[in-house]
């Protein structure tokens, strides 16, 4: 309106009036949205639902119809455990709160914080009219009775000791169960100064790390473990899938990295973060740099890793947005990661040497001048621990069996250039074939514009 | 404005006018808040500060001024080291990050996440013209040698050993620096598995536990730790007490948690969380209940850790609200606990034997048969850890001496009725008195009101 315009009564009152209540509403609208649910705002005003659907829509929970490990499979596990502590004549297995705890009792790190005060899980074999079974006791601080009482342990027979602050948790717990002369196996994982503390109250005999025939139980995934992971990796790839179509050129590492997060936890999964690498940052493999921004020219890689029910998924992709301009030789280098990739997963068998595995992919690399460049193990086994026994290393004599899961992750790292890294997930099945945990959503990559 | 109303030309426009500009002033200001910082959008629009400063604005960055530790003082650590194992005869000291690898080399686990890829710091001595040394080796895996070599260690000649995914790290350490027979000490907190590897290794000698020749070095605290921990402790304490000003009957425990964990972020401390309990809750010293609401008879215990620099704080208070009604023989508890507290600090002193102080606390309950309600031990030690030794507990030989730095922290737990602990941190100084590091802000609570 110009200055030299009167107003016309009636018009511009109404126009006015409607602008107005126009930005009252969206006042009120974008007030609501924003106190109770910020990043939601403009979905909220525009009509899109909490959920964030315009993002996430289709995949959300994907695993919904996926159960836990039950009371009876806890019971089979401890049941294994205590027969193989008897056949190798050891009293007793010994864990504090973390992966074997949870394998064979249930029990996390969430419910039970490590602190300087040990709480620990004993199985021990007792052999009842000639079958062995197993015996489970909890040393706790006396002052955490009631909490220790609640932890989620689907046994009805424990027996706790409880050890009072002024005194030494570990005689107490020796002078409380019955431990013969010989052995007890700890959890390797455990902290050095309750082996400590165990060693020199248990006089009689020596604390020893626990052999593979007690490893060995957590190195076999039953069906329904591998159920878990199968389900947790496909989701774990739907979602990577799901935010490259979300990328462009200029997003940063940081602000991909949070969108994928939050993304994984919408899926259903937890404790989801991903290594986020634009470029030339990627040719570390785990990272370490700058907040990059994607450039047109710039491969993104996504390291995904998320938990089910307490196992974990480990997903790799490095993709291109429709709009890269990648340079034609790290296409290249992506296409002999890939061929890696499947290279050690063709190796993959029952029977077959660990270190054959991770052997295949380098010589796969090796023939196009590359297996300098993968400066890391082939992979690692996955379950309750993202990483863990038996590893894909040159080093590994570890043989094969069904049940075994791995990661098959080759990658190329040039630095001050390029890191390319894919990674899928496998399982050795009882025929003793290696089936990728990604499969039912269409397996590895075909190509960086499709993850 | 009525409907039989004309509008009169200038006024209603222009008082439109001025409302379209407000209006839109608001929603542009409201939508850059929001999308920027949703939950100060209105301290925005109505020109309050980004900090937060309608809710804490006195005390924000107490302690901006306090300096982290200096590289000079890492560097007499570390001499001081290298004498305690040439004085002991040990050729080595390792740590993984860690409490230890902080205190000696300024790595922490926020840098170096722990994985089952080891990277561990040795410390030699080194004898040269009389003096003893310190030489300072980190064992890293190989394909992240650029990540380890930008970690903040102070130091100008450290000698890296790299350990290919192939090969046992262990004997590539052993195999690269000159162990001779005799011992190696480990820190305690070190995970077994590595224990383990290094002894099977260093054939020629033992991996023990770090002797308090070592762990002392740690244990007393150095000046300007002490004014680290003062300040942050203080921190601490003005914290509760702002937020227990924002307190109201109905609260949720919950509610009240996220309160004080953004207000001790706020105040410029890190890692800040509070085990927060109301009424009965409070009976079990770690919680692990309900999401109470705050009732008009109940007591609310803060117990809040929060650190500075690597150094912790760890202050509780079990406060009432104005227009709370303390059943009058809680409120007699609460001031027998506050007693129990007075009568520990009074008795520690340089030279006296730990449990004596814990005694005195179970003593002064004792006059009102509460002493069996005491159902923990007195106190910790405090530094890099929130909990290390040495223990206020009754089984504690250790005689306190100067820069050593304790909770006080007696409470009173009768289950399903009431739970009260106060806690305030002190340091022996170098006269051999206890002082109270929050004493800069008035020390000790007097009343359930005036935490």
């Amino acid at each position: 309106m110009k200055h030299s315009e009167k107003p016309r009564p009636g018009g511009p009152v109404t126009n006015t009036r409607t602008i107005i209540i126009t930005l009252l509403l969206l006042l009120v609208g974008l007030t609501a949205g924003c106190l109770q649910d910020p990043f939601h705002v403009w979905d909220r005003v525009l009509g899109k639902s909490k959920s964030g659907a315009s993002y996430f829509s289709k995949q959300s929970k994907h695993c919904a119809d996926i159960p836990p490990i039950s009371a009876s499979e806890f019971d089979g596990r401890q049941r294994d455990l205590a027969n193989a502590l008897h056949a190798t004549n050891a009293s007793a297995y010994i864990a504090e709160p973390g992966a074997s705890a949870l394998y064979f009792t249930n029990v996390t790190t969430t419910q039970w914080k490590l602190t300087e005060r040990p709480l620990l899980l004993i199985i021990s074999p007792e052999v009842n009219a000639g079958s062995v079974l197993p015996k489970l006791t909890i040393l706790a601080p006396q002052f955490e009775k009631s909490r220790a009482s609640i932890l989620p342990i689907p046994f009805d027979n424990i027996q706790f000791i409880l050890w009072p602050e002024e005194q030494d948790p570990y005689q107490v717990l020796v002078d409380s169960i019955d431990l013969p002369e010989g052995s007890i196996y700890i959890d390797s994982a455990t902290r050095f100064f309750i082996v400590d503390g165990l060693q020199k109250a248990y006089e009689k005999g020596q604390v020893l790390t626990a052999p593979p025939e007690v490893t060995k139980l957590r190195e076999r995934k039953s069906s329904h473990e591998i159920d878990i992971m199968r389900c947790a990796n496909e989701a774990n790839l739907l979602t990577i899938r799901q935010v490259h179509k979300q990328l462009y050129i200029g997003i940063r590492e940081s602000e991909a990295q949070s969108m994928i997060a939050s993304a994984l936890t919408e899926m259903g999964l937890e404790n989801g973060a991903c290594i986020t690498l634009f470029g030339e940052d990627a040719a570390l493999p785990h990272g370490g740099g700058t907040d990059k921004q994607l450039g047109v020219s710039d491969f993104a890689l996504f390291d995904c890793t998320a938990s089910l029910h307490g196992y974990w998924s480990d997903v790799t992709r490095t993709v291109a947005l429709p709009d890269s301009q990648i340079p034609s030789d790290h296409q290249e280098i992506w296409k002999h990661v890939r061929s890696a990739q499947g290279a050690a997963l063709a190796q993959a068998h029952e029977g077959v040497v660990a270190k054959s595995v991770d052997a295949a992919a380098r010589k796969a690399l090796a023939e196009f001048q590359l297996d300098g460049f993968l400066t890391h193990r082939l992979g690692h086994g996955i379950g309750l621990e993202n990483h863990e026994a038996p590893y894909l290393n040159g080093g590994s004599e570890a043989v094969l069996t069904p049940g075994n899961c791995f990661s098959d992750e080759p990658g190329v790292y040039i630095e001050g250039e390029i890191g390319v890294r894919l990674e899928d997930c496998f399982c050795i099945d009882e025929s003793g074939q290696p089936v990728l945990l990604t499969k039912g959503v269409g397996g590895q990559t075909s190509s960086p514009w499709s993850p």
